[in-house]
């Protein structure tokens, strides 16, 4: 064991590694299969340049973002002096290793798609495996590339900072490097601002522009190769729930893993690790979940037509899970000693625990994860019953859709609402129930346990999209009925893991900010964050509103990039003759650029209030009011968040529920009938609802914080609570001598 | 000047009698005015007596639940140390004296909306001055109810507990007096809480149901007299918007006066008032804002048919703002000393005042009132901005109707979250501001300033359902053209002064809160309400979800109670022959009871949640909790408020654009049109957002304060923030002698 004692920070990045190798050999066998006929691999070629197309123009920005933002944080770290210049280098590196493996995901993923197609003329089972597989390389790709860069960049940096120069563990030298290290999480959630936000409304944007046109107008199918816009539909398949869900996990993996370290620094722990094992814990408990999310994927295939997709991904998710906890058990009681102290915090250098130190147990550290785990899995189960078909949610906008348009607006938005109940119900309890465990330590490691299995959530995620491409390219080449039928096997099971997936992200980034928000105070050296003071209050209220202005920026912009996809499809189908005979092909890059570049324009304001704000508030304000704005800002973007995406879900499935057709008060209705048109608009308004506004609320509260801790050091405690509190009196010297005039009147 | 000096405490409830005797006076001359002929009077006595069948059945209910409160309060006050069950009596006054301004509000507003229509066939003027006059009852009447109730009150209980026991006017004996006081507040604001949740579900479960057959499927306009559904719509009117208002205002008014006095009570001010001033204070300017509404209202009136009716208003109400201003700062230096300080709470035996004591000057105090004025005036400004024909955002979604009924929804959705950003910042300035001047007491005084000339405004917007009545009746007798274009003029204005009416109590719900949150911090005698604290967080984020649900319930509410008007109207038109032809008459009784019965059934459960959560989280988790309970609370019902308020006024406006024509990329639409059919679906979604679940926000926030605030004195200081924490160790002896075990691996 005692090489294992030695070495075990060197172990973290071969953990990645051993993903990247079997991401490797999956991405090949991928590419190895059989890519259909012409007509398949031409409309496969549109989308996978499209794709492309959207990744080079979204790079352009970002580079220049990552070049400016850059060369400000080592200005900065140059001139503060608790802080470095170093900081930058992790910065860029996590931005490239978050925009590089999103690169892989959905360069596999549109290799992935037509492939698909292919195998479903086949079989279920190798269509199944083969859209799997695709989706394990983003999995793997994202997990393998975020512990090999966490690790090697913790590894130097502890070296350099601490070991070397002979730094306390719990002091200010770990401080030092774990601040430096920040950086890479904030790289990383950069990108991710620009993958989900950006995809988000690059995907919308085709979508209602192609709906609205196609379906409605025209009276074509969906995924018709008649719709100049349908090309750009399918590549936002691509951009926004496979490129745009990688980096919001990938940034949530990476920021659970920091906060937990950042905590981890004000834990005594006499180990075997020479006191580090605390901050270790949450990198190798992602490295065993990286394993064993490739042992689940083993158990993802079925043998017959009939057997059950859904019960396929199942057992590979929950053996993954299981897997994962069993491991982590006597992970924690081979690292942990039996008895471990989060100390008072000005003991350290840094700021103050409340309270004094808490004494826990590595058994309480195990519950903590526990405790995340369950949260996860609740989190997912509830957005499905929110958002599932046949459902009391779902079968109630289906009966007010009815009475109209309205009705069914009515009834989506208050399912809505009220989904928001069970989540802040199980996150609050979560949140208490860690803290129970192992104090704010116990708050970061339940997240980091419940993102321990990321690289299998995102094959499942990245699955769905796949799944949907695949079917839209059977459906353009217009292949035989059980081709078709076999596709959209898949891309139903690809529309609950959505949801699903969507539940685990949302869960994901509340815990990623809560326990960010409690690095931040540590890091930040303030005592507490008083809501009873005026200005903190203050804080609350303008944090609570930012989610509102973010989703109201991305709803909108989607509107507008819709309006001008109208506008070019409509223009088409003017001016290009034979279209709709299949004589003349639409031009579909015309539609791709536009998505792309409104995706692109669109994305920077909501960027900036993100980027920018936090830093105004910290700066003109001070740490205590910075702590109100982030919980007010995550308070409400959870709300919001849950709030949008349930609402869409719902609509999206009650709109679907009509394909069958449904009965409301003892009459059948089918697709084209009135109340089917009714769900047809609230599916409409869910759209960005679900799939732009609603995510983006992860990303929103996660780089608010993550800001916030990277500039925490810089941060004057003493900033005054309002210039009248200089006007303070001692009073025992002044009010004590003053006679008190007669109580009477 | 002596006589005032002892006297001015009993001089307050004199205020509140001139406002009665006024208001008695003004009435006495709207029943005076001719009522017109048969068939306007038998359409007005439908309305009347719709309206008093709602007042009973709510009534009905509302004396079980005042009994059941009454006595559990007096109960509690029996068993309980510090307070009182004298607590029971204040509340039943206060629940009485509510639900009376209510009654004789409405039961004006009844008979003025015929005697408008009847005025309009003379002149404009004349019409103004009817309807005016009828608003003006329901101003003074909650006015003056309040201010005698209150007022006679406090001198009752500083009489017993305070002035006859020689108990300190800073100290437990005024806690005591002012703890009983509170009851009445409380009863006050549960009047509200039925007024404005029942009432405004009823009001939009008759106006959608209406609309959806009446408009939409039998093709008749609105207040047809054909329509079953159209008297009950307009005793919406006066339930929803003359009541509900009213009880909503009526619970501002008292709330912000009392928390300023519990305040007021930590106040050490040398004046010649025996010290109380500083809690006097709010009571008188209060008293004076009533004397200068009434000034005000003398202002408001026309001479020529095409003088502007809204600038009349604007007129009296700038009046009365700017006449009060003036006469408060005179009253603010002849009350006040000089110097006054903020005491630490830790030697008034309640808690502690963060900080050390804060001094200021009667200048600061004046300052704080300006900022509260401000507020208001700048909240109803940016109200009417984002609801007003012409303006930016009403334009989008103009513009967003061309493209369907999605786009239109997804362009309101877009503007109401937009529409929380001024507000929040204006409100943010305003704690900011307000604290700045005078601290705690600045806040709630700034509230109080701001509430000051609540008979004037709630004069304004009680006018606009008497206009909007007296147009529906001038239709429904289908007077001629002449008539109908001057009460569609004043109809026109009561829509802006509902909207900005609408601002103004969303400003007045979020300071009242505030002032409340601040009294309920002192009397619970915490130290600080820390978000950082894992239960804090979690109550914060519990309390941030409430406002979601309540909105979800208020909404479903009025979904199924208006599909159960159209099953009633359908019915009526199958069943009874000859009615679309005005030979038959519909039952029209029927109706009005279905709206009546589900108001009362469906308000029950959004009641139980503010009523009862508060005592729930507060006896279980302790005063801190609650504090960051009613923080998410406010924050988010503030948020969802503004939104929801702003949205449905939005869509209503983009809607009535329509009927004078709107241009879209160089084309004339009007009524009928594709895109009108749009904007109708977006304001039948409003309808529930602006009239139900936006308003019900208002009472949520303000009555799970004062709840809080009426247990405060109940609730353990000592909970243990979690069972955890009691392993807390102390570090200095447990941790020191620990070896640090080697830092390097």
């Amino acid at each position: 064991m005692d090489f294992f004692y030695t070495n075990l920070i060197y172990l973290i990045p071969v953990f990645g590694l051993v993903g990247i190798a079997v991401m490797a050999i999956k991405a090949a066998w991928v590419v190895k299969q059989d890519a259909g006929d012409g007509d398949m691999a031409q409309l496969a070629g549109y989308i996978a340049d499209g794709a492309m197309a959207f990744l080079r123009a979204e790079w352009k920005i970002l580079s220049y973002f990552v070049v400016i933002a850059g060369l400000l944080l080592a200005y900065s770290g140059t001139t503060v002096a608790t802080s470095s210049p170093v900081i930058a280098i992790s910065f860029v590196v996590g931005a490239f290793l978050s925009a590089f493996a999103g690169f892989l995901g959905m360069r596999i993923a549109t290799k992935a798609n037509v492939r698909t197609t292919q195998a479903a003329r086949t079989s279920l089972a190798q269509a199944l495996k083969v859209s799997f597989t695709g989706g394990t390389v983003m999995g793997l790709g994202v997990a393998g590339l975020a512990i090999i860069g966490l690790g090697s960049l913790f590894i130097v940096f502890y070296t350099i900072y601490v070991k070397n120069a002979g730094g306390d563990v719990n002091g200010d030298a770990m401080a030092k490097a774990l601040d430096v290290l920040a950086g890479f999480s904030l790289g990383a959630e950069s990108i991710a601002l620009f993958a989900r936000v950006g995809g988000g409304i690059y995907t919308k944007a085709a979508d209602v522009g192609a709906d609205l046109v196609g379906k409605v107008e025209a009276g074509i199918p969906e995924d018709d190769v008649r719709n100049p816009a349908t090309i750009a539909d399918n590549v936002g398949d691509n951009v926004g729930d496979v490129a745009g869900m990688g980096a919001d996990l990938f940034g949530s993996y990476v920021a659970t893993m920091l906060a937990t370290m950042v905590l981890g620094r004000e834990i005594v722990s006499h180990d075997s690790f020479g006191g580090i094992a605390p901050i270790l814990l949450p990198m190798v408990i992602a490295g065993l979940g990286l394993i064993f999310s490739i042992v689940g994927a083993a158990f993802v295939k079925i043998s017959k037509e009939t057997d059950s997709v859904q019960r396929a991904l199942n057992i590979g998710n929950w053996a993954s899970i299981i897997l994962t906890a069993i491991a982590t058990f006597f992970l924690v009681n081979w690292m942990l000693p039996a008895d471990i102290f989060h100390m008072k915090r000005d003991e350290l250098g840094g700021g103050m625990l409340k309270g004094g130190s808490i004494e826990f147990t590595r058994g309480d550290v195990f519950g903590a994860i526990v405790v995340g785990l369950v949260v996860g899995t609740l989190m997912s189960m509830i957005t499905e019953y929110y958002t599932a078909m046949g459902k009391r949610p779902v079968l109630g906008i289906i009966r007010q859709s009815s009475t109209g348009h309205a009705t069914n607006i009515i009834a989506g938005l208050a399912v809505g609402m009220e989904s928001t109940v069970l989540p802040i119900l199980v996150l609050a309890s979560g949140i208490y129930g860690s803290y129970h465990f192992a104090g704010l330590y116990g708050v970061a490691i339940a997240a980091a346990g419940m993102m321990a299995t990321t690289a299998m959530q995102l094959s499942i995620d990245a699955f769905g999209p796949i799944a949907d491409n695949a079917g839209g390219i059977a459906e353009m080449s217009r292949l035989p009925e059980e081709v078709r039928h076999r596709t959209d096997n898949l891309d139903a099971v690809g529309n609950t893991t959505a949801a699903t997936g969507k539940g685990f992200a949302i869960a994901s980034a509340a815990l990623t900010s809560l326990a960010l928000f409690a690095a931040f105070v540590g890091v930040a050296g303030i005592e507490h964050i008083d809501i009873y003071k005026a200005d903190v209050l203050a804080g609350l209220f303008v944090g609570g509103m930012i989610p509102f202005i973010f989703s109201a920026l991305a709803i909108s912009a989607v509107g507008r990039a819709a309006m001008a996809m109208v506008e070019e499809v409509r223009r088409q189908f003017r001016e290009i003759p034979g279209i709709m005979e299949y004589k003349a092909k639409p031009e579909y890059e015309k539609c791709v650029a536009i998505s792309t570049k409104a995706s692109i324009r669109e994305m920077v304001a909501p960027g900036l209030i993100a980027l920018i704000t936090p830093i105004i508030v910290g700066f003109i304000f001070g740490p205590e009011v910075l702590g109100g704005l982030l919980a007010g800002v995550t308070v409400s973007g959870v709300l919001m968040g849950i709030f949008q995406s349930n609402a869409g879900g719902a609509w999206d499935n009650a709109k679907k529920s009509f394909e069958k057709g449904v009965e409301i008060n003892g009459e059948m209705y089918y697709k084209k009938s009135e109340p089917h048109k009714a769900s047809v608009t609230g599916d409409t308004v869910g759209d960005p609802f679900k799939d732009t506004s609603g995510p983006s609320m992860n990303i929103l509260i996660k780089l608010m914080s993550i800001v916030s801790l990277v500039i925490a050091p810089h941060l004057q405690k003493d900033v005054s609570h309002s210039p009248r509190l200089q006007r303070e009196i001692h009073t025992q010297s002044m009010i004590a001598p003053v006679t008190k005039p007669v109580n009477k009147i």
